[in-house]
């Protein structure tokens, strides 16, 4: 196994916070906007319970939770398995992919979002990286020609961190079919799904009606919690009960006070909260870019999610400029080389923050 | 990996509550008694934070969770790592046994909690079971016996489940030397360690001052608070880094709701808690036994932990034998056999119900 490496996140965030002026942070993807009102109401009403529901709650998560997200998907509640987080959902798919037999490939996109390349390897997998397209998706055609009999699973992330890319349903559907032809198992991260911000541009993976598709997803992003772990995988009928026993031996199970927060929440929130929110970060983005737009800075403008990437003339993305735009600009990102090759000469800024404006009228003024 | 089987306690459980008639139900471990009051404020507190508080916590447990927890046992705060209850703590030591060379066995007691050997072999380990002695403890000369350089881990629980034999200090250390012995890690399970009946029985395995000792606890027995999911380990300086390192790709950070709770509880609950409930489960450890006596049984008075084993004249533990009890007596158990060989003509009845007096009351005139 690798060292344990402190996440970059957290060394950035310690060193803008050390800084010796004031810094605008748009280095975590921590959102920044409030809960639904019943996650605070939820954890009320739970610490008011009888003894019984302090104890343990079903293994695979809360029947009530489990039903209301087979319902939202469509899905059979036999497949849905309520995890730790979006993180232990990716953990379990990826690890019942590379116990399948003896194909170790993991393929992924670079950039990729770290977590993915350290997990394979942990789990005895190869990592195997395929370039992004430069709107930030992928090619399926790449995917086909980067897939091979030691393919154990393909990991998609879509709307995607960093690069904002939404993949279509056909791409979608397209890469299930990769997985399909080497029997590898397609593991979808959506869990930036409600921040979409062209409309129709986001489908999910289930639609390829595969027993080689798991989705992942959590409750992290879309209610504001990301410290809740709460999240779920969906998986195909053939796997879940291996997958059930592994979370089992893992965890034994999730914890209870955050779930019961998060059913009520999914049954009293209406779908205004999630629009207003999604608007929110999507007139941020429109600021953010047309500030990077006005200082001649080259951008990705997201299609979703909640990632703007940015690339500034003879400034490499590395983490030395990172420390010194957060010294000499005001303005702390994460540094491009920390999710690939393929963006090393841009970094990434989270519009996370009310004062995204701000932060891009210091870059202006600093390259300008 | 096996095929998922539904724990057996789940089953019983079910079955104890479809019964026709009133069944007292001492299958599993769920304290039946009040957390303390921190727990309900704490949360209803923690409900009111700013949405930063709602992000996510440092990976290896809010800070000052482990400050409290370090201070506790009296180790250096960079040893501790907080989990998603006892059993990831369990989990991650296993893992970092497993990986660190090539011996594949893992020691345990038989009887055993089921946990063990099924997260063994998960992980690609190979069980090897010491028969304990009969006052439910462990000699170290036979685990010596046991172990060789195939052994990669040697596990223990004390108090123990399903037993209730208390490992005196002694012991613990000769079980370490025996770890030492052998290049292997000794994995202290102490999360029933404020339920101890012998007084100055109980030694923690951190006494041994070995660098192969790794302790997992948690406060899911402690606080009456299973399903929080909040436990530690204590780990070797040299393992702490490849420990978060799994942690944090297995599952991120654990739920911060039921951290920061835990972490209100520990600051303010008095000795008087864990002392008032110790006395509780004294006290119907007596009546239950006192009742067991009068009725000609065979039974373990434990000296620690939750559990009452008992053996009556011709009716084996079996899964068979002890649905007929939950439907011809009205006392739901656990089968000895699903905890090794060496408990197979038993029975365990779990003292988290006050009406453990009916229950002893009706095994009397069943099997009188």
């Amino acid at each position: 196994m690798d060292d344990y490496e402190r996440p970059l996140f957290f060394h950035l965030m310690e060193y803008a916070a050390e800084a010796d002026g004031d810094v605008v942070d748009m280095v975590s993807g921590n959102p920044d906007w409030e809960p639904p009102e019943a996650i605070r109401t939820g954890l009320k009403r739970y610490a008011d319970s009888g003894v019984d529901a302090f104890q343990y709650p079903p293994s695979d998560g809360l029947s009530d939770l489990r039903a209301a997200v087979a319902d939202r998907h469509g899905v059979d509640v036999d497949r849905v398995v309520v995890t730790n987080g979006a993180g232990e959902a990716n953990y379990l798919a990826m690890a019942t992919a590379l116990e399948a037999g003896p194909a170790d490939g993991v393929l992924m996109a670079d950039p990729v979002y770290p977590y993915y390349h350290k997990r394979a390897r942990m789990l005895g997998g190869t990592p195997r990286f395929v370039p992004s397209e430069p709107d930030g998706t992928l090619d399926p055609a790449a995917v086909r020609r980067a897939a091979s009999e030691d393919t154990a699973a393909i990991v998609v992330n879509s709307p995607n961190n960093p690069t904002g890319g939404v993949y279509g349903g056909e791409t979608k559907r397209d890469i299930a079919a990769v997985a399909d032809a080497n029997d590898a198992l397609l593991i979808s991260d959506e869990v930036y799904e409600r921040f979409v911000y062209d409309e129709g541009a986001f489908e999910t993976a289930l639609a390829a009606d595969s027993d080689r598709v798991v989705v992942t997803n959590a409750f992290s992003k879309s209610m504001a919690i990301t410290g809740f772990r709460v999240g779920y995988g969906i998986f195909p009928p053939r796997l879940a009960e291996a997958v059930r026993t592994r979370h089992m031996l893992v965890n034994v199970a999730g914890s209870r006070p955050a779930q019961r927060a998060v059913l009520d929440a999914l049954e009293q929130t209406p779908e205004s909260y999630y629009e207003r929110n999604r608007k929110l970060l999507e007139e941020r983005i429109e600021t953010f870019c047309a500030a990077l737009e006005a200082a001649g800075a080259a951008y990705t403008r997201p299609q979703g999610g909640f990632y703007v990437m940015a690339r500034f003339e003879g400034y490499p993305g590395t983490l030395e400029n990172t420390e010194r735009l957060i010294d000499e600009a005001g303005v702390a990102g994460m540094p491009g080389d920390a999710f690939g090759e393929s963006r090393a000469e841009w970094l990434r800024f989270a519009v996370v923050t009310p004062r995204a404006e701000e932060a891009a009228e210091r870059l202006a003024a600093y390259f300008g």
